[in-house]
C-alpha cells in the first residue's frame, strides 16, 4: 500500500500561513515528519493563490522546492488548475511527481492526461465527470472508463492510473462506504492494470469518533484491494492498524513491516 | 453481526476459581457486564471438571443456571464432550442455547448434530475433521461440506449453522488471515443459507499490539461477510470499531447503532 501524506495542504491554517510567509522550516518539518512516519509520497496543495493563478503557481513551485530539499520522496501535485499543474511539474527536479488529480471532466481530461504522459507521472483519477460526482457505482465506473480509455489512447500505462472512488459521508448517505468499496473491487476487476486510491476523512464527516471510523474504513479498503491511501501518516494508530491489516491479508512477509513499525513506535515512546 | 461474549471461560483463572467455589456473584457480574456491553449470546465454558465428565456436567449446569438467572440472553454451551453438552442442553430453561461446537470429526458429528436437531440450537461448526485442522482453504471447505450435508440430512436448517474457519496465528503462518477470510467468502458463496463465525484472539498470537491486530481482523472479517464473532465485548474500542465497520458496510440504518453505542460509551465516561 502506497501512503500519500496529506499534511501539506493550504486548507489547513498553519500551512497557508507558512506559504504566505515563505516559512521553509515549517513546511520542511511537515515533510520530514511524514517521511519518517512511513509516507511514500508527499501531497502538496498550495491553495488558490487567493484566486490568482500566477500566484498559485509560484506558491506551488516554492512548496515543491522546499519539500524536495527536505526529503527524497516524490511529491503529489494537488491542484485543480492545469496551468498550476504544468508549472509545478516543470519545476520538479526529484523523482517522478504524482498528479492529483484528473477526472472525466472534459477540460481536465484533455489538459491533464497529456501532462501525465509528457512527465511520466502516476495520476490520481477521480471517478466523476462534468455532471459532478455520480450517485451510484455504475456512474462512477462510467467516469473511470472514460479516463482509462483516454489514458490508453495516449499510451499511458494503466499501472500509472490510481482511481479514487470519491467516498461521501456515511452519516448523510448510508450506502456511501459500501459503494466506495464496491467501486474499488470493480475497478480492480474491470480496468486491467489500473490501481485504486482513496482519501479517508470524508467518510466520517458528521459522525463522532472520526479517527476510529476512518481507521475501520482504511482496513475495509485494504481488504477490498486498495493500492494507495491519502492520509495523515502522523496518526500512529491509523498506520499501525493499516500495517496490521496488510499482515492479516498476507501482504507482509513474516509480518516484518508491522513488527518494524511497532519497534520504531516503541522507541519513540508510543504506548505498546 | 451477532456478538458472542467470551468472558465466562474456565481457562481464565478468575472464572475457574469462581466455578470451584460456586461464586455466583462473580459469574453473574460477568454475564451482566457483557450483556450491557452489547453481547447477544453468552459463551459458557466450564472446563473439564478436572478430567471428570460428571463433574464437568455439574459445573456446566451450575454455570448455565447462574447466567440464565442474571441475563435473558441465550448461552453458547462451549464443550468438546457430547455428554456434557447433552446434560447442559437439558438444563437450559431460557431461549435456545447455542452449541459450541461440532466439527467433521466422526464422533462429534454423530453425537452433536442430533442434539442440535433435538433442542433446536444454532451450532458453531469448526472446519476440521479427524485429521486435525486442514492446512488450506480447500481442506477446510471439505470439512465444512461434510457437516453441512450431514445437517441437511438431519433436516437442520442451514441458517442455524455457523461455520468457523479456525484462523491460525499470522505470526507463524503468513497466509493464515487471508485464508480465513477466503473461507468466510467461500462458505457464504457455496453453502447456501449457512452463516460464518470467528474467534479473534488466535490470529494475533505472538505479535505485539494484539488488541489492535484483533480489531483489524474483525473489521476485515466484517468486510468479508462474517455473521457472528466470539470476542470480548468489554473491549470498548473493539466494539466501537466493529459498529463503525458495519455502518461503513451499509449495514447500520442511519448509523444509529454506532451513534447509540457512542452515546452509551460517553455516559460511562469513555474517551470521545
Amino acid at each position: 500500500m502506497i501512503i500519500i501524506g496529506e499534511k501539506i495542504n493550504a486548507t489547513k491554517k498553519g500551512v497557508s500561513n507558512a506559504i504566505a510567509e515563505r516559512d521553509e522550516a515549517f513546511i520542511a518539518a511537515l515533510a520530514i515528519s511524514q517521511a519518517e512516519a512511513g509516507a511514500h509520497v508527499i501531497d502538496v496543495n498550495a491553495g488558490t493563490g487567493r484566486g490568482d493563478t500566477k500566484q498559485a503557481a509560484e506558491d506551488m513551485a516554492w512548496l515543491i522546492g522546499v519539500v524536495e530539499k527536505a526529503v527524497s520522496l516524490p511529491v503529489a501535485v494537488d491542484t485543480e488548475t492545469p496551468e498550476v499543474l504544468e508549472a509545478a511539474l516543470s519545476a520538479v527536479t526529484g523523482p517522478f511527481a504524482w498528479i492529483n488529480s484528473v477526472s472525466a471532466e472534459k477540460t481536465r481530461l484533455e489538459k491533464v492526461l497529456p501532462l501525465a504522459k509528457k512527465y511520466g507521472c502516476p495520476v490520481i483519477a477521480l471517478c466523476m465527470g462534468d455532471d459532478g460526482i455520480p450517485k451510484n457505482a455504475e456512474g462512477r465506473m462510467k467516469a473511470a472508463r472514460i479516463i482509462y480509455e483516454r489514458a490508453i489512447s495516449l499510451r499511458i500505462e494503466p499501472e500509472r492510473l490510481y482511481f479514487d472512488p470519491l467516498v461521501m459521508p456515511i452519516g448523510a448517505e448510508q450506502d456511501a462506504g459500501a459503494m466506495a468499496l464496491e467501486c474499488i473491487r470493480l475497478i480492480k476487476a474491470e480496468l486491467s492494470g489500473a490501481n485504486t486510491v482513496c482519501g479517508l476523512s470524508n467518510v466520517s464527516f458528521g459522525l463522532p469518533m472520526r479517527p476510529l471510523v476512518n481507521r475501520a474504513f482504511l482496513v475495509l479498503c485494504a481488504g477490498a484491494g486498495l493500492d494507495a491511501a491519502i492520509l495523515d501518516p502522523l496518526d500512529d494508530t491509523l498506520l499501525m492498524e493499516l500495517y496490521a491489516a496488510l499482515a492479516l491479508l498476507g501482504k507482509d512477509r513474516r509480518c516484518m513491516n508491522f513488527i518494524r513499525a511497532f519497534r520504531k513506535r516503541s522507541k519513540k515512546g508510543g504506548k505498546p
